[in-house]
């Protein structure tokens, strides 16, 4: 770390920090120049927090040298990873798919919907039997129901099954059905359930929050694998910016910048990013054109009708279709669908 | 609700979203233009998600009529919300004052700041047991024993004591020593933990979530009020924006915005915003002089060794004299400190 | 446009909206409803400024119905505009491919890079003579020298030639060696330098403001065609968001946006967006399989040397390779480079 | 300058960016360290462009140790900088009130107003001859005529007046007609005004771009102070965030950030930040607090017929009471009204 201390800094305000940096297990290496005092602090860097030096009114900036997280860090493990489940493989040559509806609202429908994307081609089944809603009196999932809907659509089309987990009190409860778990972009931080889900010997999807930087979803991903779980899923889904023409703004950079940082798959989600049916395929091509390992799509035999994220769900024919033109894209780019 | 078609949608569509609007037990009144039909929505807006309609590729723009969230509204209750704890008020004429360290960090530390700041003027105790941490590796706080610390601290000082809640599994715990429940800015929309401390009868501090608009801030009030608590006290802390200068961008704005749309009480944490020590006194008197009903601030006495948040919090002496100059904005607009 | 009132607005306050309404030569159509009353404006809403009304303390809300922009818009012109300039196209089934150095730093280096880069495929070439730089310490560019060895390449390659024009008082002398007009990211709200390039009859590449939403964006082409110049190429460079781990954030979503709301074309920009080498490809790559009608990308014979942008400038051999991988992705998706 | 290299950066990686560090007149000083190579290029930074780093495949991080503004800095002006213009002063004790119509509209209303926001004491008129509209069918204000009536108000009430330039082109004709120059927030990286307003001798108001960086705002100014003009008068106006509740979000922390930095007087414009008349007033009251030099405010005898930015407007009445309490909010931080 490379702290740079401001004009008229003094002998005392030098010392301060390096007691702070040998406090810590490092050692400060102090570097005077004709403008600014400059220290360096040498060793394992990750046991100093930047905000530690950078709010002191001595300091002008702070620089970490390292990045703060390892585990899931490409310098840590070279290759890519690749998670399977029931045959089924996250990362790799072949990209995955994880369609479904937003929520699960039936039975047959689940199945049906299910039987459908399975035909198209998708590799997992999605559905949320847990919705975070922004109004508490909006639908809020169907719960446990939800959940045996969906088991039983992994029962009759084959396919794993991914779903949301909100609350650390229903963890034994979605890991008995779920293949797959998925932390949505509003627990991105919710560090409690980070740390369970690092428990479990189950894959996780992480979904980026809305306002993550990058590095702050990779140390995310760094709480599931520092407990030992290290199949982790990145999901990009959108950032919010100033622009309101689309819900969300999807940060297509975002995939090629993980990919570079990180040895774990990235998939993208073009349903909640763009908030619009129309967008859902533009986004979807643009994902996998700048290397994307998979999608996550959402998927509605009647969109008007969903309890939830009607209109950014395709219909089983248009999910279809598109899959269709899909298949060229990641072909055009060395994967298969 | 009004829903704007694009041009050249059909019969059907019209028909379409009618019925939609039907199902939901509104009536729908369809207005046909030279450029554009236009549908209204009327009856209880609340349940219409206008989410169901913006997505579909026939529909242009839909605007919400009424606000979404009701009992917090100023509409709802006209005159100002004062909460009581322990002869404390947050609202009204005298500004509220929590300070104290980020963390607790231990049972001196707790008594000693808990002692200046209450003899600064403070009026209530701040201090976390359970601290959310972008690092795994980082300090995590000291858990039960730190809450009793606080209490102790409490029943020295006479302040009642507010800390933080990350987990609906601790709440019992927590519970038990706080007077005040702090929902973090990272688990604004944790819907989960909003519901639970809905069920209490104690008051919560809900932080404005670091990408929230105030109109989701104001639903996740509506969350913990529709469980029945009405004891909600908001605090502005700053918001993320493209500027680097300061760790956030305290939205000054929101004060007066929050304040004529509801009737809760809006405090300001300045420490958080800024990040930076130098910042919090200009911060908390432009809060003030933009009518907060009181301020959140960070008090350590020995700043440069703190476990969290160091460089933003206050020596004692600094808070004392503050708190001072902080009185004379506090008349100038017709309040007390 | 509608306007939704307050609750407790009165009788006057409905008049006085009503009678500005009028006197821009709309009809105001007034909806008393239990709730709110809400006022439509009948007429060109071209006219009427939603901010005239949306500051006024008895105003909740204002809708347009139409968008602001009209001659720019596919409603005014439904089939894609397709621009030729010396026989190259932008817009239609073959991508436009602007290639060339930041900044035009010599005569050789012009000549060499246009034939690489044309020999590679491109259909245009790029450079600045003038050159926005946020610093005033910096190359600012070689002026109406750089414009000629600008000319004497497109003699040289047979391509033609777009460059930056950042001041009216330089329009002439631009004009007179450029084929293609650039106005700059931080010249999108130039307006009196889209007015005067509104008055040529030549192709204006529009590029995105770094905060510009796509309305603001529209907004500014429509001051150039509405001057009479309708050969607008659009140019999505990437905006500004929290992110900081790329330059700006590419905003693919706005090109099936634009591409849904305009008739012009739309290219991307790879190289500013990202501002870091290894990302051009990729984000290149999302663009063309989101539909743009094209690239921009920097070519310099060494990037380490260059004068301005090195850094996220590719060199000839590099490009040449790109374009080789582009055309699959192209193809993909129903175009040709 | 500090480069931070990737883990396996080469020798000849190395050498090459010693070269360029070398070429630019700098030294550079290599540390190898374990995990990571360091590069400190040590001299005059202002002649490197991080930029001619940042985006090379093997460089990880560049951190700037100095600022890269000069003129402009507190560093080398200690005491704040005051500038007096007939008598009226920006910087001091005492605030600067800069009030009137967003647009001039008449040679009645301008003296007329004028004259009432004289005597409730600003002590700078304002008004907008040319005006920046984001439509090209909006009124763009009267141009010399409207500077006409301008002087005339400025002969009837003595107070100094302020207007926009747009266009290099009007350099004359406005600096013939204002006692001070004004560059608007979507010109503030119009780097040919800023430089041909650097060559004046009057005082310029800077206004903050709409999402300019802080940084960015000083390198303008250091774009006027290095062509000789040091009369620079920074005005923060609200910046763009996704928050919709307010036009722009006012970034009250500019204030304190900028006087640190700089040694230029920085005053605040409500109007603009909120966009709505009710928030005039208490983002006033909290720039103040903040330590603001003065204000810019909109004042309109007829806000509901003002041709443009009526509603963010105050009435003279409304304006001269707003004073009164503001006065209270300057005295109680030790500022005078």
């Amino acid at each position: 770390m490379i702290i740079v201390l401001r004009a008229g800094a003094t002998d005392q305000d030098v010392r301060q920090i390096e007691e702070t940096i040998k406090g810590k297990g490092l050692t400060a290496h102090i570097s005077r120049g004709v403008e600014r005092t400059i220290i360096g602090a040498i060793g394992d860097e990750r046991n100093l927090d930047p905000d530690a030096f950078e709010g002191l009114p001595v300091v002008e900036k702070v620089l970490r040298i390292l990045a703060p997280f390892k585990l899931v860090s490409r310098e840590f493990q070279k290759e890519g990873t690749v998670i399977t489940v029931n045959g089924k493989r996250v990362g790799g040559k072949a990209l995955a798919l994880f369609a479904g509806p937003c929520s699960v609202e039936g039975r047959d429908m689940m199945t049906q919907i299910g039987e459908r994307v399975a035909s198209a081609g998708a590799t997992f089944l999605r559905g949320g039997a847990f919705k975070p809603r922004t109004s508490p009196y909006a639908f809020q999932g169907l719960g446990e129901e939800g959940l045996k809907y969906l088991a039983e659509a992994r029962d009759r089309t084959g396919l794993p099954v991914a779903t949301e987990l909100m609350d650390p009190r229903d963890l034994d409860l979605v890991a008995r059905y779920a293949d797959v778990i998925q932390i949505g972009a509003r627990n991105m931080q919710n560090f409690r359930l980070l740390t369970e889900v690092g428990k479990l010997d189950k894959p996780v999807i992480l979904k980026r929050g809305m306002s993550a930087t990058i590095q702050e979803w990779l140390m995310s991903a760094e709480y599931i694998a520092s407990e030992g779980n290290q199949k982790i899923i990145l999901c990009e889904r959108g950032i919010r910016t100033y622009e309101t023409a689309t819900r969300n703004t999807f940060d297509v950079s975002s995939i090629p910048v993980v990919k570079s940082l990180s040895h774990l798959p990235v998939i993208a989600d073009p349903s909640h990013a763009a908030g619009k049916m129309a967008l859902v395929e533009p986004l979807a091509a643009a994902a996998i054109a700048a290397g994307a390992d998979g999608l996550m799509v959402e998927v509605h035999h009647q969109p008007e009708k969903a309890l939830s994220d009607g209109p950014q769900s395709l219909r089983p024919d248009a999910f279809t279709q598109m899959i269709g033109r899909l298949r060229k894209v990641a072909e055009a780019v060395g994967r298969t669908i």
